[in-house]
């Protein structure tokens, strides 16, 4: 039996002034809409932006409440406090505007306001027992995806651990991809969320569940984000590069819901949930390490990838030759954009190494979509390698 | 302003073997389902797969009634006959298991049980009110992508014409591709249904509707069926090329659900109307000749389905030559398919050019899509063409 699938989003609309026209979209979309919830994040407030969506669903008949707190990676006690504050009140429609944690919480927010149950039991795949309220996502990076995923990321930082809750009534019925929005997003947020998306579309694309779909979808995406990653980073009000950007991550979202990310996932989360580091940078510090270490199983796909790249190693003779220049321009990105490239920057030490190979041996989830297994041994080793003498 | 949008089918399941799970996926998809409708045509009916479909509903519980009798592209009378037919009953889902026509009359059937309306208010844009009852399609040709359309074709013999209701109440909840469901298609329908969704890629990928997200899918569209549509005829057993077909055709479909198809279709639907010829044949027939009359439009974007085709003569310096590439293989193709070329063959003649004409002029929908206007002398050039002296 070999077998794929594919879901996403209701509807999505796309294009620059797209979201201006976001209370219209809502009315032809769900019809009669009396009062929504508007979940964000304080850099949208200040753009002044949730100021216009509020007028303009006020002008449509629809009653506005905001929330515009949610924090990076958020947590489960954050998620649990909003919505005991909220939880009296009632709303036809949920609309988040912000970044992967804005549109992770509220696709969180939407089931707790339906089902019986605390976060903590929805942790895991398709758990969510009953539809949430209709949610808009609106993404103002161009990295998570999520906006057309099925997962939600809540950080528990107790344990040190980030878990995902992965569930078919997370997809959203209405997302706006308006590149605008993302015209003021500050360099280093899009190198980090940028290689976060090109590492959704590459592990998708290696992983041991592509399939014809999601192969569309994260060549389509790697081709975007190949084409538009410096462009944005370094004219980040070029609004061609940043709608490639929004695209490519949105199709990066579609190919991992298809296929599932592998072992750079794996290992990221433990660097979030432990040091805090943001899921995108955590990524990019991985992947080519990961991406080396899978290298043997994944030449030839990695071959077409540098096709797709146009990287200029394609039209050698041999396709190791090209699979390298993949990883050669990955790492090249990671100093153009200026990433960070060390663990210790970030407090972790060779004692804490232990801990983090314990920890990402236990996403069996992503573990299992890479095409090379992974020991503790091979953790250790790819942890210590971002352990860089200082 | 410069939008564009996509929406497609709740979840696509594909792959071989997927049909024989529907039960299973109903049961995820839908949760509790108590009865069901298939709907379906005599070919399927003989295969056996209809049995085993109402043997595993039951399985799970739910009760069968079975319509195997759909017609090729149906009729306003003959929906309305099985409708008044079935009225007194209650489903929870519809299945639809066959052609483009069932899976048209299975959309239609799914409104007209929810919606105080006959079809022929429903014809034209946005007139369906209320969301049907839940479908599941599973197509057994490669050719419509209706699978993924909100479009569904009736035929009104008494006006000579075929005309759409067009809503996003015709998105199925569940499709399953199934390329095991396709291999007994006989040659002759493998050949007109592909270039029908060849044509479907084609024309989105030239439409002025054309963006970013339908040309993603119509170049795969695109790429997928020039891979594999002659094999799928000379070969019809071959499971690699029917799945690649299946999967071109629903791209085609979401290709086209984003930015619509142009002249081709405009022309084509007189022809159904008036003489009963197949969608597939009559799209095939004006393909040519109507990417030759659209040429100096379109040769870049041409050019591009060239590189797309792998067709050798990208290679050389003038995009224009590899532009002109494409029409003489689709010519190329009708020939190897055995495909109609002769509208005398189907009783057509030179004093019915001017009503044929007149009709495909009023198709505005499809012709505003088209990348060169066309006048009433072009079009009647274009039929005259097709009138090749016996």
């Amino acid at each position: 039996m070999n077998t794929y699938q594919f879901q996403t989003a209701g509807k999505i609309v796309a294009g620059s002034h797209s979201a201006e026209q976001t209370a219209a979209y809502i009315s032809t979309t769900f019809g009669s809409v009396r009062s929504a919830l508007i979940i964000s994040q304080p850099s949208i407030q200040k753009s002044g932006f949730l100021d216009t969506l509020k007028s303009n669903l006020l002008q449509v008949g629809i009653s506005c409440q905001l929330f515009a707190g949610i924090k990076p990676e958020p947590t489960e006690a954050q998620l649990t406090e909003i919505y005991n504050l909220l939880s009296q009140e009632s709303f036809d429609v949920l609309i988040g505007v912000g970044g992967g944690s804005v549109l992770d919480a509220t696709k969180l927010l939407s089931v707790m306001f339906t089902n019986p149950m605390g976060i903590r039991e929805m942790l895991g795949t398709d758990l969510v027992r009953q539809a949430g309220i209709p949610m808009v996502l609106i993404p103002t990076t161009s990295g998570t995806g999520s906006e057309v995923t099925p997962n939600a990321i809540v950080t528990l930082p107790e344990e040190e651990l980030k878990l995902a809750v992965v569930s078919r009534h997370l997809y959203p019925q209405l997302v706006l991809l308006d590149p605008l929005l993302t015209l003021s997003l500050p360099p280093s947020i899009t190198a980090a969320t940028g290689m976060d998306a090109y590492t959704h579309a590459l592990e998708s694309y290696i992983s041991n569940k592509a399939n014809p779909i999601s192969d569309m979808f994260a060549l389509e995406s790697i081709r975007l984000i190949s084409d538009s990653l410096v462009e944005a980073y370094q004219n980040g009000d070029s609004v061609v590069a940043r709608e490639r950007m929004l695209l490519g991550s949105m199709y990066g979202g579609m190919a991992l819901s298809s296929s599932g990310t592998a072992a750079v996932h794996a290992l990221a989360y433990p660097l979030g949930g432990k040091f805090g580091i943001a899921h995108g940078v955590a990524n990019s510090m991985l992947l080519t390490h990961v991406m080396e270490y899978n290298m043997d199983a994944i030449q030839d796909r990695l071959a077409v990838v540098a096709s797709v790249m146009k990287l200029p190693e394609v039209l050698e003779p041999s396709s190791s030759r090209a699979a390298e220049a993949v990883i050669e321009r990955i790492a090249e990105w990671t100093r153009v954009l200026n990433i960070p490239q060390n663990l210790r920057d970030y407090g972790v030490q060779e004692e804490h190494i232990d801990s983090l190979t314990l920890a990402a041996s236990k996403v069996t989830r992503l573990l299992n979509n890479n095409p090379k297994a992974l020991g503790m041994d091979d953790i250790s080793i790819l942890y210590r390698k971002l352990l860089v003498a200082l």
